[in-house]
């Protein structure tokens, strides 16, 4: 059994737009042991889309149409959905007057065309959008003898996720066999795709109960578990025990077993502990503060931070004396360790992180090449400092993998 | 004629994984004039993968498949499009060697299965991947007596990319009747789409000669305007003359004719003028020293930004007076205006910009809401303010928008 996914409209065809909707149904999909099979998108064309419904009712068992539900003459998907099942669609009188009566309530007359959206599919059941004036569609019907559970839903994601949860997600369970399934996502910070695939895979190939998704970007490995199982209790003890072992053999190397972005993480580690944080960074030009205060509530646990970014600055700043800067140059071990010391006097806080390096593309050299970046943290206990020769991507993800390293470690040090 | 992008592999079928290839090709592909009618994702399964080739033949002139060309057993691209047309598919000797070859220089023994990617369907031509070990296919067929053009193409975009562009384009511009296509990007700061879309309808509405699309998000508004001419100069005076149209409409509204974003145009108004800036934010708490930093060379222009977060690290950081964070509050107008002449005076920069707000879930009141931004201007000239209530959208949107407002408000006042 499984589902085909078919988005509907000309502008997901071009290069501007992407289709977000089908991500967000593949996992709530999962999480009733569907998975999908198919993913079509195709434009408002009368002729194209009856033959992708066509397609898609000979070959797969629930059909989500998503867009196409409007008032204009470009909004297809109710008479071509029917025209391939070869059903008849009839205008839904109480629908009708809710539309009309939704316009009035603007003080706005509704244009004829807007009946459009009351047009309901032969045996098919209409469901409310509370968020929208057009109303999905939900349809229990047959194809070659086969049970085919076909849903119409609007485009917009903040009107599909919704009604998808609340309405859809509960009939789809009605109808289908029970499915115990279960989920962990452990994140893992600094340690390459490879070399986390040779520590995981001995552990999970052995475990052929859970599926096991290994993604990495950035810094962050992400471990995704999922199990299917005859009870609901089966399935979760299936990821735990597999997330534990996951979890014992990867240490200290994991920073979230709940699937929290590392910053969220950090500022529980302060939290908790009730310690401040303050940053003065150069190459990350900001993006350690940007991510630390993206956390609702930082004020409690960040106090601020200081993008250096010419040595002067630094000076200023941060303390950083003028004279180590030339000795050593901005990027540089010592620099580092005066950055991280300087802003935490400077701050008043408990720790302070200090990053300086060369995010390119210009400013390598032979010696100090584009990549390499310091890291320091200064605290009661003292301080620590990190060397970091990242390859030579570009600016942006060299940035980016810079800012994950200053965060993580912040989080070990906390841990240590 | 239209086209037809098949992406391969279980993972985009699951929640993580998206295909954006097809946006690169999207792209390209309206270069040539010709666009996208259908795209399809399907698992690496033999039976499904068929049946997608064969409506693809069917229905599509220009057929792009993409991924499952590598060497395991689920790799089945090959097989499929071949089985699809009734062709035969047989190793090609010469690409053997050279994977023989490719393992040898790496000192490994190679997997027997390797050779699969050598299989070469009947009649196609067979194009090296300077990238990875699998080579791309070109074939020129026909279906029903019509022809078809048909692309193998591996799946990791910075291999598929290249290919594309120095290997497929070529040879479909040879196939394909020749096109003139030309193309502009307008992109405007700080206006809402409906505004925007009232004042652009008007002008490109009566241009039916340049296809108009309008997409906007925080606070960007971009009018990507692509023509098709019989020639490139034709081609080229439709999309110009529009927008010079929509330039003029616009006004100083618009920031970039060249799709650049707006950090770079601010940079590049500051470098042009020998002027430096720095920044004192709050709500965005380093968003804004994020995005200048990112544009590559900004050292020159930028100095240094300062996150001040609490309100001790304003007065430290910024010498905004204590007394008047008590009497007017961190989020005012007073403070606004004190952040940026005093990091302008710490940093000794040309101008100075401070923003300081409301960014949520907490600390909104009903005098002062979530959504509350000021920003504020200091320079030779002296100061300028500006009041912002955002809609209460969530934290990230407000800090996205807020940046892309400080931005526009420093490019503004260069250009006043």
């Amino acid at each position: 059994m499984h589902a085909e996914v078919i988005a509907i409209g000309s502008e997901l065809l071009t290069p501007f737009k992407q289709d977000t909707n089908s991500l967000f149904l593949a996992e709530r999909l999962n999480l009733i042991g569907i998975h999908i099979a198919f993913k079509v998108l195709v434009g408002d064309d009368r002729s194209h889309l009856t033959q992708v419904a066509r397609a898609a009712f000979e070959r797969s068992d629930i059909i989500i149409f998503m867009g196409g539900l409007g008032p204009t003459e470009d909004d297809l998907t109710r008479e071509c959905v029917a025209d391939a099942l070869g059903l008849e669609i009839h205008p839904h009188p109480e629908i009708i007057a809710e539309l009309y009566k939704w316009f009035a309530a603007r003080r706005a007359p509704m244009p004829k065309n807007n009946e459009r959206q009351a047009d309901v599919i032969e045996g098919a059941e209409v469901i409310r959008n509370p968020l929208g004036t057009a109303p999905a569609q939900w349809l229990a019907t047959e194809c070659n003898g086969l049970p085919r559970y076909v849903m119409l839903l609007p485009g917009p994601p903040r009107e599909l996720k919704p009604l998808f949860e609340t309405e859809f997600m509960p009939r789809l369970r009605r109808v289908l066999p029970p499915a115990a399934v279960a989920r962990r996502v452990l994140k893992i910070a600094m340690l390459g795709e490879s070399v986390a695939d040779s520590i995981a895979a001995p552990i999970y190939s052995q475990r052929t109960d859970v599926q096991t998704t290994i993604l990495a970007s950035g810094g962050e490995v992400q471990l995704h578990l999922l199990a299917t199982a005859a009870t609901q209790e089966e399935a979760q003890h299936r990821v735990d025990s597999l997330a534990d072992d996951l979890d014992d053999a990867f240490g200290v190397n994991v920073f979230s077993t709940e699937g929290e972005p590392l910053e969220q993480i950090v500022g529980y580690h302060l939290g908790m502990r009730g310690l401040t944080i303050s940053v003065a960074e150069s190459c990350t030009g900001g993006l350690v503060s940007e991510r630390l205060t993206n956390v609702a509530g930082s004020s409690q646990w960040f106090l601020g931070g200081a993008v250096t970014y010419s040595n002067d600055l630094k000076t200023k700043m941060a303390m950083v004396p003028a004279k180590m800067i030339a000795q050593h140059g901005a990027v540089s071990e010592q620099v580092a360790q005066a950055l991280a010391a300087g802003i935490r006097q400077a701050c008043g806080t408990s720790i302070g992180l200090g990053v300086t390096g060369i995010a390119g593309p210009g400013g390598g050299t032979e010696d100090k090449p584009v990549g390499l970046v310091y890291f320091a943290i200064a605290d009661e206990r003292g301080s620590e400092v990190l060397e970091r020769r990242f390859p030579q991507h570009d600016r942006e993800w060299i940035r980016r993998i810079a800012s994950q390293q200053a965060l993580d470690l912040v989080r070990r040090r906390i841990l240590s």
